[in-house]
């Protein structure tokens, strides 16, 4: 019988985060205060974050102990098993060995409740009774109030009006994990009244549900904001996913020639490739790869800047690749995927040639992904179908270099409760979605950043 | 750090189902034909089912060697976890010791495709090109696509059209993966039509789309009908549950006090209990438990009988507790759990005493379901909120008399696609359904069946 997957015991989980900030060969920038324009200190960010986490962000320290009590929740679902997807190897008839971290086993069915947990966690023991959070498509809100949940902490979520009409699903998850899901833009803050005063019919974004969760936690007490991906520390704590896939494949003996990920926030990218690129830095032959959407082509096309990460300028100024900051994404159903940022280690890795980005059309993701689920079962989240698409790209490649290649990748979620875009695709009602060059026009006068080379 | 849950390798995956009609201490009454009254024989049933599943179906063999071919698909997403629910027990505050099985973690989100796989590999072998089913709140309908897709056969399902307009997630996976899924009543079969002709707004039944699905298959080349629950060879295939259970404690060195899952048709109850129920008869104390709806309380409340599988009156008679072949259960959110009859094989055990049931009623399931989710993380589906349940009662028992207890649950699959009940819950709509006394003595009447004593 062929080996088909490799499966760790609770004690042969990792117990550290991975930090890469320690291995950098050239130092990420640091955000800047938007008001001074100077590097953004602690104290700066204290009424958002609780300290520990801002420690953490800031942090150069290589490994970071994960706590008893965050290693107690993640082991309700984690380790996650490290598959070989055999029936999908065979249908892409590709010399390729593909292996992928199941991350849709989480209750949430997604990546983000490594993030969530630890976040509660740290708010928690700083004495923070409540927390507000953004959600695009509702992957991290639904993440988030289950974490909240299990630590005893309020939730309020801003979800994306559009998301939270077209994916009741997802707001009832967090209903029942006991959180608050409110329609952004809503009435509830000064950001989000300001926008419904010039566009009532506004269909929300994630730049205008970040100003309102920040505005909502700086002004409520004991309460702090959170967020799913982008940070520094949200990256780190998803390294567990890439800490487990490479003690699985060293349990085979295997190392991998591609590792990749899709690329939103970059955070489940960041997961899996960080603890890899790593390696790369310390000599190693090892590509990582970001896939991105083409409605949203940060790290393909836009400019590298400083830019804000929401729309009503109430974060600092962070380094990364964007498309400006009042961008807003054609409709694609990978709503995980629709930021007009990076994550600033993903930008930094991309920018010094240490991890490469490509982007995929909405048809081709769904394509792949259906053809995932014919073969491998489980049917993958819209965000997901973006690195599907990637493998079957490298696959293909391997095919015509006549080169046996071993891929590594995170099937960051499932995609249950967004049958709905399935249901499109499979009509024709789906569009493909590619930007058009004078959209990167307007990014680079926005942002005043640079243009690709 | 404590334990949580116990993790199989792939090698270690039982290779072989568990047939417990080797071990009863008093044989089951065979199936009778209803024209002649006369057992029936495997002629009578090969236009049903390929002959290679009717062998299975009349099998005295204690252990039936599993495929090669089926093993492979297994693997995709088997052995599945034994899970400690610490937090859950944490909330109980009572002595027990709480161990399931999350069956949640398959591509079809439920123990379904434990059968669905070996049903459709028997087919393909047998040369069968396609199947019909019928499926009600969908799990098993999903299931079965997902087999069909594997192993290249076409699908069709018949789903219970009040869950086909209510459940479009569950009807989604099915034409993701492949299958033709077709409200029920339908124009497209005889049984269909008469029904529609009577009751133009018929919401469908169970009963009616097992007429539809058994009509269709015999009625077109190259078909054969699969059915997901209640017979011998289905409950065989789901012991792969409670034999990897029992890998997974005796690593611990734990034996359980009592198991414990739902009851509609038998299948997943059967999958953990009877490699358990198989040690009773041998001698070791221990208890299994059906938990079942008090709105169609079959085990609890219905008489034993003779009687059909469908409304139609299309399949052999069985003997089996039933609420009568004609009956339409309360319209509860837990569609998988809406059958007026019951496996014959768990009828038995239950009839004989080795096996013992209870009836709960919706709205303590919900209760249970949510305590749960809120601890647990995974958000349950209705018909495991029942078995959810029955745990609670098993704890609050073991407080009562101070009684240290191991408890061991099959947690037959996640809720992600019935969020709508739990929204109904949240929000007061849901009723308790208890099924009146004058409904008892019509089942009695109707099917002629034994009273209780």
């Amino acid at each position: 019988m062929e080996q088909m997957k490799v499966v760790l015991n609770d004690d042969e989980m990792p117990t550290q985060w991975y930090n890469i900030q320690a291995d950098l060969p050239t130092p990420m920038s640091p955000p800047l205060h938007p008001g001074t324009g100077q590097p953004v200190g602690p104290d700066d960010l204290a009424p958002i974050f609780p300290m520990n986490l801002i420690e953490q962000e800031v942090s150069q320290q290589r490994w970071i102990d994960i706590p008893e009590e965050v290693l107690a929740k993640y082991l309700i679902w984690r380790p996650t098993p490290l598959c070989r997807a055999r029936n999908f190897e065979k249908l892409l008839d590709a010399p390729v060995k593909i292996y992928y971290k199941n991350e849709g086993y989480s209750p949430a069915g997604s990546h983000k409740p490594n993030t969530a947990i630890p976040q509660a966690y740290y708010n928690k023991i700083s004495g923070i009774k409540r927390i507000a959070t953004e959600t695009g498509a509702g992957q991290w809100g639904s993440a988030l109030s289950m974490a909240c949940q299990m630590f005893g902490l309020e939730c309020r979520v801003f979800m994306v009006k559009v998301s939270y009409e077209q994916k009741p699903y997802r707001r009832l998850m967090m209903k029942t994990w006991g959180a608050e899901c409110i329609a952004s833009p809503s009435t509830l803050t000064e950001a989000g009244r300001q926008v419904l005063a010039e566009h009532p019919d506004s269909p929300g974004s994630l730049g205008i549900a970040i100003s309102e969760a920040v505005e909502d936690a700086v002004t409520h007490d004991n309460s702090r904001y959170s967020l799913g991906s982008v940070l520094n520390h949200v990256l780190m704590h998803q390294t567990i996913i890439g800490l487990e896939a490479k003690k699985q494949l060293e349990k085979l003996g295997v190392y991998p020639d591609v590792v990749l990920g899709c690329a939103g926030g970059g955070s489940n990218l960041g997961g899996i490739a960080l603890p890899f690129v790593c390696d790369k830095i310390h000599g190693k032959n090892v590509t990582t790869i970001a896939a991105e959407p083409t409605s949203c082509p940060t790290l393909t096309r836009g400019p590298f800047a400083y830019d804000f990460g929401d729309l009503a300028k109430k974060t600092p100024l962070l380094p990364m690749y964007t498309l400006g900051h009042d961008y807003v994404p054609a409709p694609i159903h990978a709503g995980g995927l629709r930021y007009h940022g990076m994550a600033p280690i993903i930008s930094h890795l991309v920018k010094e040639g240490l991890m490469e980005a490509r982007a995929y059309n909405q048809l081709d993701t769904f394509d792949a992904g259906v053809k995932w689920a014919r073969s491998e079962g489980f049917i993958p989240a819209p965000e997901t179908n973006h690195v599907i698409a990637a493998v079957v790209e490298e696959a293909r490649r391997a095919k015509e270099e006549g080169k046996e290649k071993v891929i590594l990748f995170n099937w960051s979620g499932h995609g249950l409760v967004d049958l709905a875009a399935y249901d499109a695709f499979f009509e024709g009602k789906l569009l493909p979605y590619e930007l058009p060059e004078e959209e990167i026009q307007r990014a680079l006068k926005a942002t005043n950043g640079f243009p690709r080379p």
